[in-house]
């Protein structure tokens, strides 16, 4: 009997489409990405660590640190906001797990990828096993969103819809061509990269709301790295791991359209269409909380006079947050009551605000009462929303909100991702030094050690 | 926010059919399960040990182990036919990689599911870490193959067909159920295990002739076993992880038939509609390999006679093995001239016949070329074939197979099932005292300590 590779070497292969993205990522240069595109991954880079301090101390990623942790080999690569260290794998796993636990990282936004989580995940645990700098790591990362977000947009929106979790299914695919990428493999072995995650690919939606969707998302990060390793050591894939009749776009999508693949690759940059999300909440309810927070700033405002309130917005928002009893932060997150009411009588809507602590606090329970009703506007887009807050006395105060923060026409400013990031920090590890965080990761691309980083992501 | 896992409880779901099967794994006695059915389970066993020793030194398992062995926390795990250990999420893959790697292992008949392979590297791997009975883990096999297949039934044929790699995706919720079993979980637990499962049920078509495959099915024993480990440390999964809307059944499969999951459960055991593979090659060799076998045996029969041989059976015969030209192990082990040419040439069909050595043997070369046609016979039984024999001078030996040896009908016999262990043990592992292994396996049901067994797996 022979090798388990011998089909047909998957060399063979450069001439599919699998084998041109594989070509693609292999022979990308530093300089052919764009110093806008750079800058979009340092945010988004930064944002994924602000979302790991904040989701650190999570049940899901605490109780999986201790399920995997006996299996950890060694204490070579952080879990952010942690003291102790795991073996590269498992830090993989748990990272991404942190950074997408909240839902409170970046989406792409066609696909709702979100598409850090597996590949900052999976590259800083590579980045402490071997040195390389910090434009390589953001290269990879700028490559590996690349890769993961143009298969998500040649499944979308049949994938989803069908029930797979995108940001695993796809998130595999990106994590092994990142750390492909960083650890130098060559357009053959790149392929196998791809090989070897397509035979990994799982995720499904019906786990979303449960610590399941964690080990989906986990999963990502550890095996898309694995299978990068794997390819470096002769483990062959397929040729077509992608448009094979058997494979990835055929098999998990019901349409799919393998010309997004390409089209315009190397120019049209998948960085440039992510969202970086200001509230940890569902993106319908962008609007709403933007709309509360500027009726807070109204000069007749009072919140010990609120009378009654109604909100309206797109289709969307009646269908998925008209939700007036919550009884956890988890189903806060999809409550337009709820944000509505942290909104106006705290003027912040951030990690705490959609706390269970939060949830239970008699003020906001009983403005949440005070929702008299979530209407719906056909003519609102997706990214708009009217708050009309009727005060004891005839008052009114009426905001509408057209394009909503966090939307790619109106996206956070640098100085917003810096707050957000503190704002995390502070909640999920109040014990590290987020200053010196924020800095070492905003100068990543000059680190001469992309790796060395990671240490002050452990509290002290 | 919250814990990754408020949505609601698992625990409210033993409702739907998760939840009656979780609750059925949880509840099984050993007495529930019929003698037949658990002598049944040993020779799965038995012969998943033969085909793991025939694989142990398969580039596939090496280069996965060379991958992996960095990121394995000890050595308390038997990695079958090696003299190291490994950890148990480590062994569970590898093991169930070298049980499948020459699809010589078990065939489940509705499904094509190999379902001992990642059930058997999963139990054994934990039975190594925690002490528990021979008839423990029989009992823990028996009810994972159990779900494994019955998955299998409800998805099939249009999972597989769709381009799933059916024991890999099947194989995984089969892992979490055996190991939810063996470590004592209840059926709340054992539901999440499956919920745990179901992030992870990957494993692609297009992989297969690749190492690529191994990938998927190594998986799906060491993610099964972590599945329920991650349960018992309090990772909760969705209430209807496979009946649900996105839900494993729903997601991949475009017809699901759920009542499969539950006719005759706990009567109608799936280990009654289990074979075993005679002959290291795609089933539709089986009869032609009886048929050169017995053609080899006639008395007239003379190899240095041979003018021409013609061969017919069922369409599936032609399409798939109708392979004159082979340079590989892995083509001939789908080549109906291959199979010939040995049978007659040797008298044999095992794993040394189907080796890239044998494939360019001058004469086995020789007698490939003698085979004149692979013709199809519509009346012919997927297990049926037959072989016409010209020798010189005007002789022909004709012999038709109806059913072939390893099929539901005509199974191996136990001295088949010994014979084909040890001449894989020799094959693969020829360090090991086989017959030490084989006595502690045929005694498993009375043997105090289950993971004791693996010291018989590793050459001194």
């Amino acid at each position: 009997m022979s090798a388990g590779g011998s089909r047909s070497p998957a060399g063979a292969a450069a001439t599919g489409v699998s084998g041109r993205l594989a070509a693609f990522v292999a022979a990308s240069r530093w300089d052919d990405v764009p110093g806008a595109v750079r800058h979009l991954a340092v945010r988004s880079i930064l944002n994924g660590f602000g979302t790991a301090l904040g989701g650190s101390r999570d049940q899901a990623v605490v109780r999986l640190m201790e399920t995997l942790r006996p299996f950890s080999s060694g204490a070579t690569a952080t879990v952010i906001g942690h003291r102790a260290r795991l073996d590269m794998p498992t830090a993989a796993f748990l990272n991404a797990v942190a950074v997408n636990v909240f839902d409170f990282d970046d989406t792409h936004e066609k696909t709702i990828i979100h598409p850090t989580a597996p590949v900052l995940a999976a590259l800083f645990a590579v980045a402490e096993q071997v040195p390389v700098s910090g434009a390589a790591l953001l290269h990879a990362f700028v490559l590996g969103v690349e890769i993961e977000c143009r298969l998500g947009n040649a499944v979308s929106p049949g994938h989803y819809d069908r029930g797979y979790h995108i940001t695993a299914t796809c998130g595999v695919f990106g994590a092994a061509a990142a750390v492909g990428k960083l650890i130098g493999l060559g357009p053959q072995e790149m392929l196998s990269a791809l090989g070897n995650a397509s035979a990994q690919a799982s995720g499904l939606v019906e786990t979303l709301g449960f610590m399941a969707k964690s080990v989906g998302v986990g999963n990502a990060a550890r095996n898309g790295a694995l299978s990068a390793l794997m390819a470096r050591h002769g483990v062959v894939g397929p040729p077509y791991p992608l448009e094979g009749p058997r494979g990835f776009l055929n098999v998990m999508c019901d349409a799919p359209d393998a010309s997004a693949l390409e089209a315009g690759l190397g120019e049209d940059w998948q960085l440039e269409r992510n969202m970086l999300k200001p509230y940890p909440c569902g993106v319908v309810l962008n609007p709403v909380i933007d709309a509360a927070l500027a009726a807070r700033a109204a000069p007749a405002f009072a919140a010990d006079r609120i009378e009654s309130i109604r909100v309206s917005g797109h289709p969307l928002l009646k269908a998925r947050a008209d939700r007036p009893f919550v009884t956890s932060g988890r189903e806060a997150q999809v409550s337009a009551q709820h944000a509505i009411a942290v909104g106006l009588l705290r003027g912040t809507a951030g990690a705490v605000d959609f706390s269970d602590e939060a949830v239970t606090s008699p003020a906001v329970v009983a403005l949440r009462a005070k929702v008299a009703g979530v209407d719906v506007d056909p003519a609102s887009s997706i990214d708009g929303a009217r708050l009309t807050v009727h005060l004891v006395g005839g008052t009114t105060i009426d905001v509408s909100i057209d394009v909503a923060t966090g939307s790619l026409q109106k996206p956070l400013s640098d100085d917003d991702v810096v707050a957000k990031f503190e704002s995390l920090a502070a909640y999920g590890c109040p014990g590290l030094d987020a200053g010196k965080l924020l800095e070492q990761l905003w100068r990543l691309e000059a680190a001469p050690d992309a790796g060395a980083v990671m240490a002050a992501a452990r509290p002290l």
